[in-house]
This record gives C-alpha cells, structure tokens and sequence, in this order.
C-alpha cells in the first residue's frame, strides 16, 4: 500500500498470487469497495487502508460521519478498522491536513510494532531453526513485515534461519497463495505443505518451532486464529515442540476471560465446496466451516507483542 | 464395476463427483489403460478391474504372460494388482471359464471381507456415535462396501449412526470428491470438513470415534495410510478418543518389523500447487507433497479385518 498525495495504491489481494495488478483508488468510496470486496484483506492493513479513506473524504471536504459509517460497515467484524476509523474521527474536525497525518501516524505504528513483534520474537529463535507457519500474517496483511511472519523475517535477516514450512490453510488457501508470495519475494527458503502433513514432518524431526498470529486474544491467553492453528498446537504439544503466537498487543482483548467468549464465524459452504470458481465437491454435499479456532492459552510457549513476550500463565490486566 | 459376458462396466472415477460416466471396456489393454489413467483407483478395486482384464485377454485367446506384464506395469506399487494377476495366472492353463471364474471369486471375495470388516467393526460403535474418518475407503476403492467406509456403512445400517465427518483429504480431495459422494448416495448424515477442522470438532467433543484405512501394515501394528492420518491419530489420542485401522489381512505385512520399513512416495509438486488444472501457488512455490503417513502401532485402539478386530499390542506373525 503506498500513499501519495491524493492517491492509494494497493496490490489487489485477490488476484495473488497469479496476477500482480496495482489499483489506484482516489476516492473514500474506492477504499470502502475495495476493503469490502477483500482486494485489502488482514485486520492491520484494513485499518490502515480505512485511515487514508477518511484522509481522501476530508480532502474533497465531504461528510466525514457518513463516511466513517460506511467504512465501518464495509467488514464489521475487523476490530482494527473500527480502532483506525474512531481514531481518526476524533479529530476530524481539524481538517485533511490532521486526518492525513493521523492515517500517516496509523501506518507507522503498524510497521514499527511488527518490527518490535520481530525483534522480540527473533530472540526465541536458534540458529539453523526450521519454522512453520500457517495462514498469512505478512506484509500482506499489515502496513509492512508482519507479525509471525515478521517473526520469521527478522530470524532470517539474522540469518537464524534455516527453513519454513508455510501449511496452506484451507479452505481459502492463505498460506498457498500469499504467504509463498512473500516468501518467495524475500527469497526465504520454504516449502508448502498441507495442513495435514504437519504432524508427520514434526515427528520426523523437522520443525523446532511452530509460531501464528492472532485475531483475538483473551485475558487467560486462549487464542482465536485462523481454522487449523488450534490443530498445529496440539500437534506440537504432543511432539514437545514450542507453540507461539505473534500479534500486537492491541490484540489482547482483557475483558474476556477465556476463549469461550470468542464467537467463531461460520463461513460459506462454497469455500470448501468450490476452487476459484471450480465446483469440486458433490452437489447436495454439506459442509462445517468454522473460519477461526481457539488454542487454551495453556498450549502456548509465549505471546510475542512489540512489547515483549508474554509467558504462562497468561493474565492480561484491562 | 459390473461384469456382463465380454464387456466389463466402471463409473470413470476421475469424472466424479461432478459426472458420472459409465465407460465400457471390451480388451485387456482398455482396463490396463483405464488402471494406469486411474479412471479406476483403490487397490482392491484395481485388483478386480485386472482379474476381468485377464479374463477378457483369455476369451480373446491372447498372449497371457504378456498381458499379465503389461498388466502389473499400469499401476506398479499397488500389491493388490500383482496378487490379482499372479492369482489369475496360475491358472491361466486352464482356459477362459477358468480365469473369469477366478475373477468373479476374487471379487465376491473382496465384498465378502469388506461385509466381514463392517461386521467386526460396528459391534465396536455405540449408539448415537459421531464418526470421523479420512481419503475414500468406500464402494469405488473395492469391490462394494468398503472398509472403513463399510464400518461407517455397517453402523449406519444398525441405526448406531449419528453423524460422519469426511476429512476432504488434501491434495487430492479423495474425502470431498469421493466418499461425500458414496454418502450422500446412501442417505447417510454427514459433513465434509477441510482437514485442519478435525482437531477443533474434536475438542467441541463433537467426535465420539476416528477410523480410517491402511495401505499397508508392518508387524507391530505401524499403520501406512493416506496423508492426514496421522494427524487425526495425534488430535485422537490427546482427546481421548478412540482410533481404528480398518483394512483386509491382505494389508498386514508381517515382513517388515515397523513402519520405518514403510517407503513413503513423494509425490508431484501440481497435486498441490493446481486443483483441476487451475494454479493456486505462485510460480517458483516449492512444495513437499508426500502421498502416505505412518501411524505407530501403540496409538491404534485396534485393526479391524475380516478375521476380527486386533487389540495393542500389535504382534503379527508370517
């Protein structure tokens, strides 16, 4: 996503990892349809591409509030847009040049928390680690690095690295698509595998750490990600390999107790019934499509944030 | 597969479960062709296709050492192909009546061991169960019924079924292409699920039994069996939840000592970068893609087979 006066451009998520097209958006409207379609997709990212959308309505002097409730409602589940939105409605009343630099300021802070999340997490990581990772926590999905995929980044550059197996993380194929993307882009040494292959290579020996991202963390460190995370920790538990979660610490949500307070998203059928559009399942067949998972706190080795890293027990204060 | 005089009958498998297309093959070289293009797949189900291969080759008054060679050519590591053909052999002497009569018994014999299996293996389910299971292990892979499939469908038949959870089997969605299609051809209530779902359904206590297949099983019990296998047994035994191998006594190996005696193919990196021929991954994306898992021995409940259920610790003898 890069800004220049009047303009954001962005990569178009949906068409990666085969096609990769800029879009230029000029207009508050542009970025609303393109956070609701998902060409900006990753909590992070949207509240950064909602920010310059509020820049861009203030720039033209248009209806900030009317605005701004559009842009909520473009993905009302994304905590991270309402957080960007609020923020900058607080001083909307300053004009573009304050609602600019406060977008400016949002995207800032995203990078340099990812790259604190990096550091942090880096310094858990030895020398010749074999990393895997599930879903896309990267570049993609944040105003830069990243944040279990910045952990993974950082390790690289100092040069800790030795492999990541990135799963692919059905149904929508996250891991598949964009996370190689990133990879490959850095030249970090990888493989993609299925999501169900883990559990082999980790009893062969090949994986020394595993580490996800976040949605939503709870005060007792229960953790709510993307489907297939809570499978990955049990996996690791079971083989003693260390279990992590990256995630800013605005992820941390202190007024739930445990992860059952977490309601899990049902998604469509045709994510798993279909493949971009081809039919691959029998008609008439059902499905159960969960798009998230809790891993108990209990599971997870550490929560790294761009504050440091949490340990068990987990009790995060409001 | 039906058997008329001269001309035997398969659904193409690889046109499921979007069409089903009855192809009709009249020589030996169209089944061999049809068992090397996998219009056919399941190793007992391949054994049958060549037993009436050879049958059609003995009415024609052909060459049968050659196509028995040409036969065990089409699919080289599936055992059940060269017992199949080295059956049908040592009779081959005796004329055409002779070897499709030994064709017939060969595939009677297969229903009759996956009716045995589904048997053996019911008298293990309670009432009301919720059973998981992974790959296709049905109809379509033997000669009918299936073997943990038959379970499933031996259970369903006694009313102690109350729900099935078909892992969709990634790469190459043998779960969600194929054996979503037997069940929904029976009636028989059930979800299709991505992989990485298992562990979390099981934690929502929604599992009350895992079972699944075996392609080859070493003296100690160590199961080979589709990829994801092991994973489910690794997510069964951390839930307390019981897990079985359902396969004929033609699957035990007492030859080898463990499953480390097992090869495990890797297998085409497209199986996972391509689905029907549409790319996923991003050019360059490497992958690991091995076909099969080895599930210890000490983590199998028990091994249903036409002779009975085998209880731990496992102890197979030549």
């Amino acid at each position: 996503m890069v800004w220049s006066d009047g303009l954001l451009r962005m990569l178009d998520q949906r068409l990666l990892p085969m096609q990769e097209e800029w879009i230029e958006l000029t207009t508050w409207q542009e970025i609303r349809d393109s956070i609701r379609d998902m060409a900006v997709r990753g909590a992070p990212a949207i509240g950064v591409a909602a920010a310059y959308g509020m820049a861009l309505a203030a720039q033209k002097g248009e209806d900030m509030s009317a605005a701004a409730a559009e842009m909520r409602e473009a993905r009302p589940t994304a905590v991270n847009l309402m957080w960007a939105v609020d923020r900058i409605m607080s001083l909307s009343d300053l004009g573009y040049e304050s609602v600019l630099s406060e977008a400016k300021a949002i995207e800032r802070e995203d990078l340099a928390m990812n790259l604190e999340i990096g550091r942090h997490g880096a310094e858990l990581i030895k020398p010749g680690s074999r990393i895997m990772t599930i879903c896309n926590t990267g570049s993609l999905a944040t105003a830069g690095h990243g944040t279990a995929l910045g952990v993974i980044r950082t390790a690289y550059e100092q040069g800790k690295l030795d492999h990541v197996y990135s799963c692919e993380t059905r149904p929508r194929m996250q891991g598949l698509r964009l996370t190689a993307w990133e990879l490959l882009k850095d030249g970090i040494p990888f493989q993609s595998i299925s999501d169900n292959m883990a559990a082999s290579l980790m009893r062969d020996g090949k994986v020394d750490l595993v580490i996800a991202g976040a949605d939503r963390i709870a005060a007792n460190g229960d953790s709510a990600n993307k489907i297939g995370t809570y499978m990955l920790a049990v996996c690791a538990v079971y083989h003693k390999i260390p279990f992590y979660i990256a995630a800013p610490s605005s992820t941390l949500d202190p007024n739930i107790p445990d992860g059952s307070h977490i309601p899990i998203e049902e998604r469509a059928e045709t994510e798993i019934t279909e493949i971009d559009g081809v039919r691959v399942a029998p008609v008439g067949c059902k499905v159960f499509n969960p798009g998230f998972d809790v891993t108990p706190g209990d599971m997870i080795d550490g929560i790294i944030t761009e504050a440091g890293v949490f340990r068990r027990p987990y009790s995060f204060q409001k």
